[in-house]
C-alpha cells in the first residue's frame, strides 16, 4: 500500500492525541509533550498532496475565488499616509478602525458595545487563541461542538486545556441538552461555529439564544465564531447571540476579513470582549504580536467601505454554486447523506464505507485529481466524513471537480 | 499623591505575578489565573502617560526614527503579481523570502542551515512564542537572563511555564555559572538577547560559546534572540551562536525585521529552528497566524535586498547619538551609573535612590515632560533602573530629552 510519509505522520500524530499534559515526562529531542498532542494541520499536508499531483481540482481550502474590494486596495496604495505609520500601531488596532468595526457590529450585528470592547487581531484563529488564553488554565476544559473547526481544537491543546467534544446532531445542529451535560466545573467556555465550518448548517436563532443562556446560567463564556456570517442561503439568518441584552459580560464574538472581504492573506479578524477582558487580551496580544500590521488595517477599512452590500453578488454567485454541488451529489443516492448546509461554503458528506477517510482522501487525489478535507480533522466520530469547499474556484471548475468526486467516490468506494 | 489608575492597575498586578498556576482555583468572572500572573505590558502605559501630556519627548519604545528603504517600498507598491497572493500562503512563508533569509543566515551570521528550518513569523515576539509553545509544557521552567524582554517573561507565563530569572552581573554580561546553578530537570531552554534589550550590552563571542555549549551539555535548547544584531558600536563584534558547529540541534536563533529595516508596524520576524522541532512549529504557526502576511513578506524580501550595507549609515547615526548620550549621562555623576552600552539603542541607568522605578517614569513625564521604562518591567532587581531608548528621535531631540532627563533626574532623586 502506498502511504506518503506525510500521511504515516498523521496518523502517529493522531494517536498520540489523547495523551495527557504530564508534569514531568519523557520527552524526545526537547520537544513539548504538548505539541505531540496537537493534531498535525491538514490543510497543509492535503495541499503537498495535491503539489505532488498536478491538475487536481482542490475542493479543500476554505477559500473565495475573488479578489478583495478596490476600495481596500485603495487604501493600501495610499499607504502609509505618513511615515510614523512604519512604527508600532496600538495592541488593540487602529482608532479609524476600530471606529468602523464599532458602526458595523452596531448596525450589521445589533451589538450594544457599551460593556464590550473591539480588539484587532492578525485573523480569526489569533482572536480564538487570544480568547483561550484569556479564560483558561493548563487543566480547564472548554466544550466545542463536533465536527469543530480544527484550529480551535489545536489552540486548546496548545494552551494546556481540554476540549470536551460534544457531537452535533444528525443535522449538524446544536445539541444543547448535550452541552449542558459536558459542562463540569472545570469548563471555562462553550464554542459554537454558525454559519459552520466544516458542515455548512446555520444555528437558528433560537438554538444561540438557548447556548447563551446555558452559558450564562452556568457561568462560563459563550465563545461563537462568526467568520462566515454573510454567507448564508434562501430562508436561512444569521444571527449574533453578541446582541441578546445581558449577553455582553458572557459573550466573546469572533469575526474574520478573510472570507467575505477575500483578505486571507493580510490576516485580518476582530474579536468582541467583555470590558473586563480587554487587560488580558491585551497583554496576550502585546506578548504575541504586539500589534496587527498597520497596512493590513488599512485594507480592512477599506474593505469595510465598500461593506456588505459589496459582498452580496458574490454570495449569490456561491448559492448558485451551492445548488450545482448538492444536485451533483444527489446522484451518489445512499452512498453519502449529506445534511443539506444553509451557510458558508461548504458541506460535509458522510459517506457509506468502511474506508479511512485519509485513505479515501488520498486516493480521490491520487487516482480522480481531485481534492477535499478528510473529516477526522474536525473531531468528525461515528463514521466516515469528508469536507467539500466550493468558493475557491469557478462554476466551471467546481463542476469538473464534483464530476470527479462523484465518479472518484463510486470507484473507491465501490 | 496622584496616581493615575493605570499605574493602580500595574502595581496591582505586578503583586500577582508571584501566584501559582493552581490547578483549580478562584476566579473572578471567568478570567484566567494565568494572565493575572502575567505583568500589564508596560510600553502602552508609558504611551497612556505620554499621551495625556503633551510635548513629551518618549525615550521609551524601542524603534529606529527612519524610514524603510525604498525596495521594500517598491516591493510593496508591485504587489500583488498575480491575485492568488490574496490568498493564504504556506505556514513557514513565502518560498522567494525563505530563500533570500537562507542567503542572509549563511553569509551574515555563519549558519550552515543543513540541519536547520527558517519559519517567518509576524514578527520577532511571534517567533519566541512558537518557540516556548514547541519545547516547554505547563510547569515546566525556561531560564531568562535579568534584566530580561519583558514580552519573553510573558510568553513564558503565559504558556503555563515559569520563568527562571538569572541575574546579570554588574556590566549587564550573563553570568554563565550562575546559569548553570539554575538549570535543573524541569529546564527546557536558556534564552539570551544580544545585543541586548534593555541594556545595550554585545555578548562576546565566548561568552556565547559558553552558553551554548552548556546547553548542549546539559540537554536544554538554547534560545538566541538577535534582533539588534546589526546596532553593534566601537570595538563589539556580533556573534550568532547557531553558527557553532553542531549548535543547530539545540539552538533556535530568534530575528527580526523590525528595527534594523524599521518594518516595525509590518510584523515580520523570522526563526531558525532545529529540524525536528519544524513540524511543531508548523502546528503553533497554523493555528496562532495561518501564515504570515503576504504583502508584509514582500515588503521584507525587498528589504533584504536593500541589506546591511542600507543599515550602515543609519547604525553610524545611531552611534554618534550614542556618544551624545553617555556624555550627558556622565554629568549626573554619583546620582547614576551606566556600564557601557555596546550595542542596540538602550542604555539602562542604575539609579541610587530607594524611590520606585515607576515613581521616578510618572514624575519625569509630568514634571519634565521626557519618558523613560521602568527597570522592573525588565526584572531588573537590587536597585532602581530605568531605560533609555534613543533610536527613535532625531539627534537634536535626543539633545532635548537628554537635557529634561537629566535635569528631572537631579530634582527627582536630589
Amino acid at each position: 500500500m502506498r502511504t506518503p510519509s506525510a500521511f504515516n505522520h498523521l496518523r502517529h500524530l493522531r494517536n498520540l492525541r489523547i495523551l495527557p499534559i504530564r508534569e514531568i515526562g519523557i520527552r524526545i529531542g526537547a520537544m513539548s509533550i504538548r505539541m505531540a498532542a496537537v493534531q498535525a494541520p491538514v490543510i497543509p499536508i492535503v495541499g503537498e498532496l495535491i503539489r505532488t499531483n498536478p491538475g487536481t481540482i482542490s475542493l479543500g481550502q476554505g477559500l473565495v475565488s475573488y479578489a478583495p474590494p478596490p476600495q481596500a486596495m485603495a487604501r493600501v496604495g495610499a499607504w502609509p499616509p505618513d511615515p510614523a505609520d512604519h512604527k508600532y500601531g496600538p495592541v488593540e488596532g487602529q482608532r479609524d478602525l476600530l471606529d468602523a468595526l464599532a458602526v458595523k457590529l452596531r448596525a450589521g450585528n445589533g451589538l450594544d458595545l457599551s460593556a464590550s470592547r473591539i480588539v484587532v487581531t492578525a485573523g480569526g484563529n489569533m482572536a480564538f487563541m487570544n480568547a483561550v488564553l484569556a479564560i483558561a488554565d493548563p487543566g480547564d476544559e472548554i466544550v466545542l461542538v463536533a465536527p469543530f473547526y480544527f484550529n480551535h481544537e489545536m489552540a486548546i491543546v496548545m494552551a494546556g486545556c481540554r476540549p470536551v467534544v460534544v457531537p452535533a446532531d444528525r443535522r449538524y445542529q446544536v445539541d444543547v441538552e448535550a452541552i449542558a451535560a459536558a459542562i463540569t466545573p472545570r469548563t471555562r467556555a462553550v464554542v459554537t461555529i454558525s454559519p459552520n465550518n466544516p458542515t455548512g448548517a446555520v444555528y437558528p436563532e433560537a438554538a444561540l439564544r438557548d447556548v447563551n443562556a446555558l452559558c450564562a446560567s452556568r457561568g462560563v463564556l459563550h465563545v461563537h465564531d462568526e467568520a462566515y456570517e454573510y454567507f448564508v442561503y434562501g430562508e436561512a439568518r444569521h444571527f449574533s447571540p453578541g446582541s441578546i441584552p445581558g449577553a455582553a459580560a458572557h459573550t466573546i464574538s469572533l469575526f474574520s476579513m478573510s472570507k467575505a472581504y477575500a483578505l486571507a492573506s493580510w490576516r485580518m479578524g476582530y474579536m468582541v470582549i467583555p470590558d473586563r477582558l480587554f487587560m488580558d487580551v491585551n497583554k496576550i496580544q502585546d506578548t504575541i504580536l504586539i500589534c496587527p500590521p498597520l497596512v493590513s488595517q488599512a485594507a480592512a477599512l477599506g474593505a469595510l467601505e465598500a461593506g456588505r452590500a459589496w459582498c452580496e453578488p458574490h454570495v449569490a454567485r456561491l448559492a448558485r454554486i451551492r445548488t450545482l454541488v448538492l444536485d451533483r451529489l444527489a446522484a451518489l443516492g445512499d452512498i453519502c447523506e449529506v445534511p443539506t448546509p444553509d451557510g458558508a461554503f461548504y458541506c460535509l458528506l458522510r459517506v457509506d464505507t468502511t474506508l479511512p477517510d485519509m485513505t479515501i482522501v488520498e486516493r480521490l487525489v491520487r487516482e480522480h485529481r481531485v481534492a477535499v478535507i478528510p473529516g477526522s480533522a474536525f473531531g468528525a466520530a461515528g463514521g466516515c466524513y469528508l469536507r467539500i469547499s466550493y468558493g475557491a474556484l469557478e462554476e466551471t471548475t467546481v463542476a469538473e471537480g464534483m464530476e470527479r468526486l462523484v465518479g472518484g467516490l463510486r470507484v473507491v468506494i465501490g
